[in-house]
């Protein structure tokens, strides 16, 4: 964007200045086109989730369920209200504050504070679009969910990245951040901190919980004239495979008033279905439900009796080991054919997760990732994709590394994976040379 | 809003000035209150589905065809793409060419503008989202659909009515305000032309094939410097109980450049699937997909292959008419009780529908429709909700009528809508005195 603050008088094309922001082609088009060139070629970019543990099964027993009660089918082929169905919204609500162990309390949030959105993403899209006008600034890490970079740009947002490392977004780089915002008279324009805090998009990091205390607290103690938001996207949270979970920044809110969590059952049960879901404070309530009706009017009230049908018989929790045992073994591979392929190349380094989809490494400084570069070239024609690392990186902050990159390994099979992995090592080795 | 060109410094809660526009408490709220205040309360406002002809049988059968192929079930489980599912778009486009007897041409639109929306209203939405600049112009009738009055004010647009007959909008008068509009320079602002075009909501008239074709061929000639398209909302196309169908504006047409078709199978099947689809001319495709990627990523793809079953299987022309029928009673019944209890009433009168689901009345003058008038409170007390006429009506243009209210005979029994009417117009007589 040149100016945010100019009226779109002179867009010859007669698109509005959203339109405009929304950019051209995307990273997304261009791996699809190479998937199309070539459908023998071993995608290790895209998001999609595993096919073979994909719940046909389950969503046939919930479906049994939901069908054969007549009364019951017709209420979810009727319209729902905006905000969702709301026996599904106490069930999730409950299985939050369990599993984050909040207790009952006059600030704990409410079934009102819950919406159902279509993924996690619509929620992420509402929060931005009721909270940001063109030039207000959000803080993230640095990189960051790519996807949500894009959307932000496309209300007109300023994206300042937050330096990072091996936990995640790290406070002390938030608070300086701040600071000098505040010393530049910018403070004001600031409204919102993303973070995916459970095996992150693209990192794989975690943030610890005394970090997630010192985010929240941060966000409080800036928040002088206008308030700071926090969203604590937690899309990868149910995807543990290694350790103990931790709670979501929502628990370190005592007041309820500046964490929303964006949470969805597209990475967990099935994207198909497209059921997301989150809980805002209360005062962005309405203006966040405003938006949603002008946008859709609110989710599927089918797909959210069915969901809540599935959680409701124990299906979802048994779905969910079956998951984190097949994504499991794949990591495994992940982080072994990276061992025994990437690990003698100079250079290359990786922390490795503990859950999630991605595998994010480092290579040597000389060696440019990105789509124009030579290896994301040699590795296609190879047999392989990545997601090339430069298009995670926010506008501002501490800059682009071009040497990283991000593997997802949930849509292929153990032995693609390793086999991926050798041809990336092959082509990295080619380039170096 | 006050100055759309105004940035929101001084918005004192931190919202964005979409968020402002999106206004306070809307009609929907008020007769929700109202219901849950008086459950036995007949509700002649919402514009809810029949709940005894949703088609939970049908489901059920194309359920079993999409859940007992696994193949085709993780197919429907997994993400979907931003446009939908190809073959159910192929379908749709065909049955619309076919309706419209638009014959195969270098102009014909392709399935690549076809997309799949949750319901027509997101579709609508992306137009207006991709289109309007706050203090951009959108025409439309005058009444016209209130929900997308709100929707339009939410993008900051400026909304100025079209005079209306018993035939919809009159193209004379919107040549006449384009000319208007060109005079004081402001005829590169205009952006859109929105029409309800089959059974309107709130009026339930029908755009005779004429003027379908005049609107087509006015938007065509008053794109001067800037593209002024058409959006033609046939949400209610299916349901016609008596004459013969017209072909959409996309017929019209010719070069296919224009026109925005947007249909949905809420009211013709289910709502609870929440699914719309729409044709788009090609040069909007790319912006209104990327502003659909950044809301949603793609409608439910498990939703959609489920519809395309329905359609495929023969199941929903058969529903269709089940359906027809259902509503033709009801429609009978409320024109038959109008007649009986409202005919008698000096100033009553309205325009008898051919299908759809409203009824719209004109009352005398001197009676004012609104929330906060006498009648609305009269009626609500005696026990029958409507929706007051006055939220119909654009911010500019001939005025807004205080004495016009809709009646939907969706929900309710023919039980139901006699002894409602008989409920109006008792109070009407009473505020009359």
């Amino acid at each position: 964007m040149d100016d945010p603050f100019q009226i779109s008088d002179s867009h010859e094309n007669g698109l509005s200045r959203r339109a405009h922001w929304a950019g051209g082609e995307t990273i997304a088009t261009v791996l699809m086109a190479k998937t199309v060139e070539n459908p023998e070629i071993i995608s290790l970019a895209a998001g999609f989730v595993d096919n073979e543990t994909l719940p046909r099964d389950v969503v046939r027993q919930a479906m049994d369920v939901l069908l054969s009660d007549p009364e019951r089918a017709r209420a979810a082929l009727q319209y729902g209200t905006t905000s969702g169905h709301l026996p599904f919204r106490r069930t999730l609500l409950d299985r939050l504050l369990q599993a984050d162990a909040v207790g009952e309390g006059p600030e704990t949030p409410t079934v009102e504070q819950v919406l159902i959105t279509a993924g996690s993403n619509q929620l992420l899209y509402l929060a931005c679009d009721t909270l940001i006008d063109p030039g207000d600034i959000v803080l993230c890490g640095s990189p960051a969910y790519f996807v949500y970079l894009g959307t932000l740009r496309n209300v007109g947002a300023r994206i300042i990245g937050i330096e990072t490392d091996e936990h995640g977004l790290m406070p002390e780089a938030l608070e300086a951040r701040l600071a000098s915002l505040e010393r530049g008279g910018e403070l004001d324009r600031v409204k919102l901190i993303y973070v995916t805090s459970y095996f992150d998009n693209p990192t794989g990091t975690t943030l610890p919980a005394e970090r997630r205390a010192a985010l929240v607290r941060i966000a409080k103690q800036w928040s002088r004239r206008r308030k700071i938001y926090v969203i604590d996207d937690v899309a990868y949270r149910n995807l543990r495979y290694y350790g103990d979970d931790v709670p979501s920044m929502l628990a370190f809110d005592e007041e309820h008033d500046t964490v929303i969590v964006a949470d969805t059952f597209s990475k967990s049960f099935s994207p198909g279905l497209r059921i997301g879901w989150g809980v805002l404070p209360r005062e962005l309530l309405g203006p966040v439900l405003s938006q949603k009706g002008n946008i859709d009017f609110g989710s599927p009230n089918f797909n959210q009796h069915l969901m809540n049908i599935v959680i409701e018989e124990g299906l979802f929790d048994a779905h969910l080991e079956t998951l984190r045992e097949s994504y499991r073994k794949k990591l495994d591979e992940t982080l072994e054919a990276a061992e025994r392929f990437l690990g003698p190349l100079e250079g290359v380094d990786w922390v490795a997760p503990r859950g999630g989809l991605y595998l994010w490494l480092r290579l040597p400084e000389h060696i440019d990732t990105s789509l124009s570069g030579s290896l994301f070239s040699q590795a296609a024609e190879n047999g392989v994709l990545y997601v090339p690392g430069d298009c995670c990186y926010p506008d501002e902050g501490p800059g682009v590394c071009r040497n990283r990159l991000r593997l997802s390994y949930g849509i292929q099979s153990c032995e693609s994976i390793h086999r991926g992995v050798e041809i990336l090592a092959h082509a990295i080795r080619k380039v170096s040379r």
